[in-house]
């Protein structure tokens, strides 16, 4: 039972809700009636004890009773709109991003390949000096303008939508940095992709249209702030993921899998096909743009930047002999992953701890260093490499050796004697962009047109420098350098396949694609996704057994050394992740001594503002417990207060009360339910910012309305696994710990939350007309039918507690 | 506190655990010695309450205490290598039933084509009778032998994956007769596919693994009993459903998201990985098959009973002016699969209350009527229709008009004039096996091959056989019929597109494609997987945007109308699924009204046999709390007993003691966990079974070791949606409405389960070095640098309740 001033608050409310003009809600105001209903939540279509920080106040449920059916509706169709505008814009981002990149490195090189025809020199010079001014405006945008842009943003938008905020990383500045810091870093040719920037660039857009527009930057619509709960707003943020990956790859599916597998940790599958729309909607948008292009007017842009690789004209069977090497290429990727994240980690570090704590002019020189022994290295190495005689072509071969001046593909003439048919192997990995690179790695047909020496070469080089350039303040993706990686000891594999293995239809690219996916799932430890978005790259469903054994093996060979590379980082970074499964440890302890060392705080309903003030000066506690005492004395908990719900009732003063009884409903609640809605950027109010005059402190504030009536309860001696179980699955921020109960008022089984219309109208009826109203009765002989149906009773008796 | 006696029983729970000969794993042991430690589950790496029905009690913690790390691992083994069994199982089962349907419908159409040469009605004679044949060993099978295995076992195994256990739908009968059943139903040429049955046939063949094999048929063995939770045996059915659906369209992908999106209500992310693996162990295996088979020695299974279109060579590309058209043809779906929902509601609810009451014998006359119907029309209907003179075709065109006899293909000749060039259209899709209809249907290159009569003559008779085949007792899925109804309206758009469009490169079978995906869409309503199994059977990437705007468009109209096939079934058939979000009118409710008029029945903790007796046989209440006074005389609840363990108990009789005090730790518990199981298939114990002597009655039982100490607790007033997120995102049976605290010990925030090892060791050593024991001190260096680290502490600060 409730105790008595409860009971009076909920009579307020009550007379509150009947004042209600506005009120197209029937069933809102008239289950209010009932007395204790006013209680439970009314979050308009939805699970909102699936959210942490949820508002669940009066506030929050006199907002929602002003909506009626029709807003639940505009708010379906603004989410379908919004998820078709998160795909075209991170459609059209992913497009420029790749338009800029492809003509920064098209003009780059084909001015240093016409410069070298002179002097080998001024060519080094050009191709530095191009390099370096690139990644210097990359570095300047993210130092000084978007220091959130850094890096790849996974991690931090996985602790997004685990339910940490990382300040700043959802910022319209953020957006403009990841685009353009992107754009600077991958044109000047560092050992890194544009694939992990392009997520985080969709998780921008998509959390700007939820805040309906940046404020900051005046560029938000009213009409646009339809998404007020962190919910809605983590649900755009997981199509915008989606979204990237979709752009980034032209995988429509591997991005929805990447969304679901990766960086969500609350998944509903009504939001998949949100997810897959946007997606779809990415591939069609990056389609349009691609064939728009084949016709000539996006300069350098025509060979194509985007990653995709269809290799179907190569191998197309396998024999079981060739599980052994592949099987290799996995433990091979499964070591070098697991070491690429124990290196990326301690540099990481390192450089945090020393480096980035003297500021911004270290962290710019430290990536004009990276850039300067890029460039050293990928313009020096294949300098000092002979050339390689052209081998022999079947004559109908699209590949052409060496290849034309100004066209891209393999057999790259550099440093060779020039009227002689030949090529530098080196240089066609090492010079060129990434995306060539991996697709001359991919390549079919072009059976040992790499020596073992160059691929090794290569290989320590790019490891070193995608490792050194690896947490340098510019927006860095893992994808690309990964998969340069995989691929070339993959090819490497592949080549002593095709020698020892002489009668097999053996390509070196199939090996090549084998190695880039062993290597990602060594260090990113992603498994169907990443299996999907590799056949969506290729195009060839056929190697999807093989994909799989890989990652299988370099999976389990990287898990016995280290975490994925995104939690590595997470953790480095101080994003707290709370993983799907309670730790070991968590078996032996209990609630109670979860919280031991807690001094528990507690308010009573109605509070003096002073006291309010002292409390939240004198501890950093979220949440607060509150009290109130009933008739017979006896203390009751009747619900939970927030810290920052609380700051907002001080800084607005409209609910000050002169008496210290609750409030009698006459004074309606000045608050709407936007006022205590978190923003999305800044870091809200602080208790030190709020200036009360001395009157204000000596006022009473009626907590009633304000807090949240039911938070879950757990017993004080379950297990903390149980309780970690609960926190996680529901996304909770706060549980209270109680006491054992003296006796149980009820069980609730399936069957009681199964009640269909017919058979609970009878005990409805006496209670509440008002509830059933809303009801549709739908099929009422089939309900009939079931009432009579002996399966179904049969089963209902089973599951009757 | 916990009170005094159950104190005492903890002491004796210390002693039984320190006398535990084969206790290898320290910490369990050690923590017991805490106190009230043993009340946290044990449950081997897992997620315990994602569990319904789980097992929590005393017996149960000892049989998890004698298992060690080696045990775990063990486990992890034994699943994967379940996966690939259950893969193997699947993939054989798929190809035996392709194997005997194309080779029985081979040996049909042949021998009726070598009858018609000389008399059509002979032909139709034994074209009739070999049906009817087929037909009835089917029906016979499932009547008399495996009466579960009738329908598509879909909504019954959605059914068993949300909690509920509809009688004897995994057992090995079932399994054998879905196999064979389905070979004749499918051969027998009724309209209905295999499909629906494969993934019941996974499930099937997982769960029997699950349990180690069939009890009944003595095909079980002792060292595959592993799994003996809810949990994994349900991972594994999970697995199974994915192979069943990667079997029956060789989609491995669309697999996994079928199992994700339409049949599970628990999803973890671990459990993705071995499903694809599953998957991919199906792909493998049929394709190894079907390579087999090339060779010629799998009879008629030469031209691949295994749905898959390769269309590549159809129509490519597709411009704006086309997306009208598929609009239409996405409405045409969602109402023509609404209308299919509704009409096979109404005819299976009318046959399961007049009809299948009546026994076996009408089962077996309904289907053999059906049979007659099916054979009647699809051969006298083609015979009434005139022959069209084939097309003249490109020169090096792979296919023949009218087909030569024997073979697969277009253009079929059936009663046409023999010299003369000229085909049946209507026999073309009409008299053949579903399979090769349907490619016919899809196939491109044969732009006015079907008339516009002939197509809407099919769908009117198709769509009426489809709709009275439903429901009939054999087994039958509803995706090949659902794909055959939509593949010809869409074709019928498809013609009018190539008619009135006339510059645009349109294939009638891509629209055949989109109208095929547009029914299933509005019938069965799933969204992502149905795009991805389209996908893959087309293996043409390119639709993927055409498929999923159909799709959007036709679940949008269905929806309008009524729920999804699976979910009209289940509720028909008394399958009480609970959805993923909470009713409407919840948000009213209160957790007490739910349990309103509910008389809770307690136990005490050493309670009177009689008085169990007493209990069980009063009601039917499948869990009950227990109670104890403490040293103040107070109540406390200390735990829930299941009906389940209480029968168990009462049964074996061991643990019968004649003190009416707790146990003092002289006797160690007899049972073992095992005796807890609930089995899969039988029924389990009754009451009424159970025979004890008056002197049993006069017994005393002592509860306290098999109890779960720790269900899960709501108050009084939480609202019932809460509730309902609570018992369903938990996967729950019991929750307990308690009343509201007096008190809050304390508030469990993301921080308090973060604790890392060295935050929190400080605390932990003053209270138990044993649990420090066990948790691994990993990478002390950056535990350190976190502490130090500002961003850690700010975030931590934050997230501080």
């Amino acid at each position: 039972m409730i105790s008595g001033r409860l009971q009076n608050g909920l009579e307020t409310a009550r007379q509150v809700w009947s004042q209600l003009p506005s009120s197209d809600e029937p069933e809102s105001a008239s289950a209010s009636a009932e007395g204790e209903e006013v209680f439970g939540p009314r979050v308009n279509g939805g699970v909102e004890s699936l959210d942490y920080e949820v508002i669940e106040n009066y506030a929050y449920r006199e907002e929602q009773a002003k909506r009626g059916r029709f807003y639940v509706g505009y708010s379906v169709m603004v989410k379908w709109f919004f998820a078709l505008l998160i795909g075209i814009g991170t459609g059209a981002a992913a497009i420029f991003i790749n338009l800029a990149v492809e003509n920064f490195s098209g003009w780059k090189f084909s001015l240093t390949f016409s410069i070298i025809q002179h002097s080998y020199f001024a060519g080094f010079l050009v191709y530095t000096l191009f390099n370096l001014a690139l990644v210097m405006s990359s570095v300047f945008i993210v130092t000084h303008f978007a220091p959130a842009a850094a890096g790849s943003g996974i991690p931090e938008i996985k602790g997004y939508l685990n339910g940490v905020d990382a300040p700043g990383i959802l910022l319209f500045r953020t957006l403009i940095g990841k685009i353009f810091g992107s754009i600077g870093s991958v044109g000047g040719g560092l050992a890194l992709g544009k694939e992990g920037p392009l997520v985080h660039t969709g998780a921008c857009i998509a959390s700007l249209l939820g805040q309906g527009g940046s404020t900051k930057y005046h560029l938000s619509s009213r009409w646009l702030q339809v998404f007020k709960s962190d919910r809605d707003r983590r649900d755009l943020v997981t199509c915008g993921c989606a979204a990237g990956v979709a752009a980034a790859f032209r995988a429509p599916v591997g991005g929805v899998l990447f969304a679901l597998e990766e960086v969500t940790s609350w998944w509903r599958s009504q939001l998949m096909w949100r997810v897959f729309f946007t997606s779809a909607v990415v591939a069609v948008v990056v389609r349009s743009a691609m064939n728009w292009c084949k016709s000539g007017k996006c300069g350098h842009f025509g060979s194509g930047g985007f990653i995709i690789w269809d290799i179907s004209g190569g191998q197309d069977d396998y024999s079981f002999q060739e599980l052994l090497p592949m099987a290799i290429i996995g433990v091979i990727g499964g070591l070098l992953g697991a070491l690429f994240n124990q290196l990326t980690l301690y540099i990481t570090y390192w450089r945090r701890t020393y480096l980035h704590k003297k500021g911004n002019r270290v962290k710019i020189i430290e990536v004009c260093l990276v850039s300067l022994i890029t460039s050293f290295i990928s313009f020096g190495l294949p300098l000092l490499r002979s050339c390689s005689p052209c081998p022999v072509m079947e004559a109908n071969s699209a590949i052409e050796c060496p290849r034309p001046p100004g066209t891209y593909g393999n057999y790259v003439n550099f440093h060779c004697a020039k009227d002689k048919k030949e090529y530098n192997d080196l240089a066609t990995i090492f010079f060129n962009t990434q995306d060539d690179a991996i697709r001359n790695l991919f390549s079919a047909k072009t059976i040992h047109e790499y020596s073992a020496q160059s691929l090794l070469t290569f290989l320590a080089m790019f490891y070193s420098l995608a490792v050194v350039t690896f947490g340098t303040a510019v927006p860095a993706g893992q994808f690309v350098p990964g998969i340069m990686i995989g691929s070339t000891y993959g090819r490497l594999v592949g080549m002593f396949v095709v020698t020892y293995y002489k009668k097999l239809n053996v390509e070196e690219g199939t090996y090549a694609l084998l190695g880039a996916a062993s290597f990602l799932g060594g260090s990113m430890r992603m498994t169907v996704s990443l299996c999907v978005i590799m056949v969506e790259i290729t195009n060839n469903l056929k190697l999807l057994p093989l994909i799989m054994l890989v990652l299988l093996i370099s999976k389990a060979v990287g898990d016995a050394f280290n975490e994925g590379l995104y939690e590595e980082q997470a953790r480095l970074r101080g994003i707290p992740l709370l993983e799907t499964r309670p730790k070991q440890y968590m078996r032996n302890m209990t609630a109670r001594e979860a919280c031991r060392n807690q001094k528990v705080v507690y308010f009573s309903r109605v509070v003096k503002v002073a006291d309010v003030v002292s409390v939240l000066q004198s501890n950093k506690h979220n949440g607060f417990p509150v009290v109130e005492r009933g008739h017979n004395g006896e203390m009751r908990v009747i619900g939970l207060i927030l810290r920052s719900h609380l700051l907002v009732l001080l800084e607005s003063k409209t609910d000050f009360q002169n008496s210290p009884f609750p409030c009698d409903g006459s004074m309606p609640i000045r608050h709407n339910f936007s006022d205590f809605v978190k923003p999305v950027s800044s870091k809200g109010l602080s208790i030190e910012k709020i200036h009360l005059t001395r009157d204000d402190l000596d006022m009473y504030i009626d907590l009633g309305p304000f807090l949240n009536p039911c938070p879950y309860i757990v017993p004080e001696d379950m297990s903390l696994s149980k309780v970690y179980n609960l926190f996680r699955q529901l996304g909770l921020r706060h549980i209270f710990v109680v006491p054992r109960a003296s006796h149980v008022i009820g069980l609730i089984t399936r069957k009681d939350l199964l009640m269909e219309e017919n058979e609970d109208s009878a005990t409805l009826e006496l209670q509440s007309t008002s509830v059933r109203a809303q009801q549709p009765v739908r099929r009422p002989t089939y309900r009939q039918g079931e009432t009579e149906h002996p399966l179904l009773n049969s089963l209902l008796i089973q599951t009757q507690h």
